[in-house]
């Protein structure tokens, strides 16, 4: 971005304060997960309100309000200062979009709403613990009636569940997701069913111990192939992993450690570590701007699955990465050749809980929750079905039922938190993993031979180079006709499992 | 506090919000020091100097001003609403100052003075690198030039050192300082000079290897003791220990670890330690109030050093602690008894140092640095012969001579930042530690008996009651008056040293 612009330098600033809150906001969160004493849980709740109330202050305030006015007409988003690099045009472009959906809630809507979501999480984990939907029910009723009220503020054309996705996925509605899930629900469901009639490969020898340090010295290991640093990260254990960061100069990594269970440490870490990879990929000269944000969520989701997946669970990968989990765990790996080895981790997991399921089934589990958390928003499907219809679809899908609802219908937080829309990122980023990897093997046809000799730096550079480094340039949809020439589809990740299931 | 005011409570509300803001950058400091990758750092100045910003604001704004005046008159002090308690009445006494000391420095000053000061920083930490004078010479004199308008900005009568001193211990002056000084050089210098005389014990056992594990076990064994739980507290190493809080229910302890000398480790947790448990004691009630702040620097360090030196280096502690420390070490400390051990713990330490040095000397390298940073501010030392006059008083307090500056006048920080007034708080907490110690031990004539026992909870409680629920309800003199019924006087640290060294 050219600096000649006053107007545009004086938003920006604007931009970077909160910017810099957010970076507050986000150590905060990453310290209560990590170091925090357990007593401190009050007082940061205190020190987080007053962080999220400064920022929405700032965000829907007459300052920045002005501010972005005197650059773009608000009403027309037709921009009103000349000169403005591409770049600049896309940054000006995102900030009225933020600034939109900020101020689109009254303040009242927004108190209601936090009021709600955080009672309402406590309720449910309580629920879970009880696997009594019953004790939930009324809560989830509130937040959907919530979530109508939410999706009449934003406004919508089609289906009341598109301003509520879109809020995660700029520009992604609820015709296109259904069109989407759609193309993939049958073929998906007849793959697992084909897999599921072979032999299931012998995992045995993953149920032994393995040492939590040296699971942490392998997971680092693992975490440097996918870019991270000690200068420019952290690494931390909590119990459900996360990545956070600060600036692109500071990105902070969890994991966590199953001594009986080594995968969930090895796929978590390089599942958190995509998400690190693209954060501190992000543009150290935009920052401030929302050049320098990530995209959306499902590309998020694309950059985490494509190490965790795509690349995690390869033949190439442990070709290279094996021989040194050996090295470390000779006892428990004798005998254990690579082919094994690989075919332990990819493994189908016949489990209702979606974060401990495998690669094949884990979009049906996303699907599942798309059908029906869109229908309890347009109103084709009332809270106390839930539990019935839940089961039904798992049934149809993945042809298992939850032994009960704490391992159903409440095993996810989401709708707790009015997560409301964002499961089908989850899905999504699978299939935008899938085709950008499309894209990149077709410029890298020798991909598979320089990853299995422990070569990374050439995919990485690739990843920052077409994704990364763009930020909120392009919405999600153009970035993905950019990279890889064709709107979201299911047929490179179709293709993909197919080929390395067959 | 009674909650009936409804003035007293805006009042409160306004300043909890600062409170909260202060913790934030307690948070964003530790984490500096503790977890934040090195290249985070430029990121987190931005971070850090938006926090500060927000709370200069909130504490010099018309707002605050406004409920400040409703409560009190600005000018002469009195109380503007009835029905105060007494503890009400010494809130408002105390946030009417710290506006006061807010407001006095002009916007421009303070700007001024964070430029100088974080400049004169990096330059401080070359010059001591290269043990080059010359090269921070040009910036301590601008910090002298500084304090000397802030000085005049702030107002005395006496002497140019009051107000500076005053930021960090409300009330103390240097007539005051003086003449406590005075009377302590004297004894002090012929109390050292008669122990150098003896034959100093052999600490060749200390000189080996133990292990950093082991160090972190046993000093988690000696935070327990003070106070630290895990409940309410972290702990983590860094180069320069320090305790932060960010509230009574989350106190960050920081200490380090030498392989080569434990008691680097053992000293400073204690010390560390007693920082933490005056924070953590102080009242939750009225958390965001000038009710539940440490009332003073000298008061703090009294905290720890009684921890450090009155209780950690006696004969009694160790009698608990040693046989845990052989436990852990019995290689290293075969055939080392108890009273060796202590002698050890005691020895002189000739070191031009003052981080290192022992607890008879410590005091003498504090008063080197008031009489110099007093002369400097009042214009009868130039920069220019400072290390010239630092060599001398070296030589004449404690008979050594730095072998260069870098171990001579640039072992600190404190004048690169300008904390002038703020190294007389390091000995008048041995004072005070003393003079508390001794009502405490009046009180508890078994004292003795009970920690060689390993009982600390009944020493724990008389902190918490005589001084750290207090916060800043008393001033600093009115503390020690309250609590020891005496004024501060050096009487009882040199009574304590005598008698311990004799």
């Amino acid at each position: 971005m050219a600096a000649d612009n006053r107007e545009f330098n004086h938003l920006w600033d604007l931009s970077r304060e909160i910017a810099n809150l957010r970076s507050v906001n986000m150590l905060l969160q990453w310290d209560q997960e990590t170091h925090m004493p357990p007593n401190g849980a009050k007082a940061r709740a205190g020190q987080l309100e007053l962080i999220a109330q400064l920022i929405h202050q700032r965000r829907t305030g007459k300052d920045f309000e002005k501010a972005l006015a005197a650059v773009i007409d608000l009403d027309t988003g037709k921009l009103r200062v000349e000169g403005c690099s591409a770049a600049q045009k896309a940054a000006v472009r995102e900030w009225r979009r933020d600034f939109s959906l900020a101020t689109q809630l009254p303040i009242d809507f927004v108190r209601r709403w936090s009021n709600l979501t955080s009672e309402a999480a406590e309720v449910w984990r309580n629920a879970r613990e009880r696997s009594s939907f019953l004790t939930f029910a009324p809560y989830l009723e509130r937040i959907v009636a919530l979530c109508q009220e939410k999706a009449e503020l934003l406004g919508y054309k089609a289906h009341p569940y598109d301003p509520l996705v879109d809020e995660y996925e700029p520009d992604m509605t609820y015709a296109q997701l259904t069109k989407l899930f759609g193309d993939l629900r049958k073929p998906l469901v007849a793959l697992r069913n084909k897999l599921l009639t072979r032999k299931q490969p012998d995992c045995s020898f993953l149920q032994q111990r393995y040492g939590s340090a040296k699971q942490m010295t392998f997971a680092k290991h693992l975490l440097g192939h996918v870019g991270w640093t000690q200068e420019n990260g952290a690494v931390d254990l909590t119990t459900h992993p996360f990545c956070l960061s600060l600036h692109p100069t500071d990105g902070r990594v969890t994991t966590r450690v199953n001594e009986r269970d080594p995968l969930e440490n090895f796929l978590a870490s390089l599942h958190e570590g995509g998400h690190y990879l693209y954060e501190v990929n992000l543009s150290e000269k935009t920052w401030g701007s929302p050049l320098s944000e990530p995209v959306s969520m499902a590309v998020h989701e694309s950059q985490s699955r494509w190490w965790e997946t795509i690349v995690g669970q390869s033949h190439p990968f442990w070709k290279h990465a094996f021989p040194e989990l050996k090295a470390l765990f000779p006892k428990q790996l004798e005998g254990v050749g690579l082919s094994r080895f690989v075919k332990a981790v990819n493994a189908l997991r016949l489990t209702p809980i979606r974060i401990e399921t495998d690669e094949v089934s884990y979009c049906l589990h996303v699907i599942l929750r798309f059908e029906i958390e869109s229908a309890l928003v347009d109103g084709s499907l009332k809270v106390r079905d839930l539990p019935t219809v839940w089961n039904e679809k798992m049934k149809e899908l993945l042809g298992i039922e939850p032994e009960n609802d704490a391992r159903g219908c409440l095993q996810d937080i989401h709708w707790a938190w009015g997560h409301v829309g964002y499961f089908p990122t989850y899905a999504l980023g699978n299939l935008y993993a899938a085709q950008f990897f499309d894209t990149f093997a077709k410029a890298h046809p020798d991909w598979e031979e320089r990853i299995g000799k422990g070569e990374f730096e050439f995919m990485r550079d690739w990843l920052q180079h077409n994704i990364h480094q763009h930020g909120r340039r392009y919405r999600p949809g153009e970035l993905m006709q950019h990279v890889t020439g064709k709107q979201p589809s299911p047929d490179c990740y179709l293709k993909y499992l197919t080929l390395k299931y067959s």
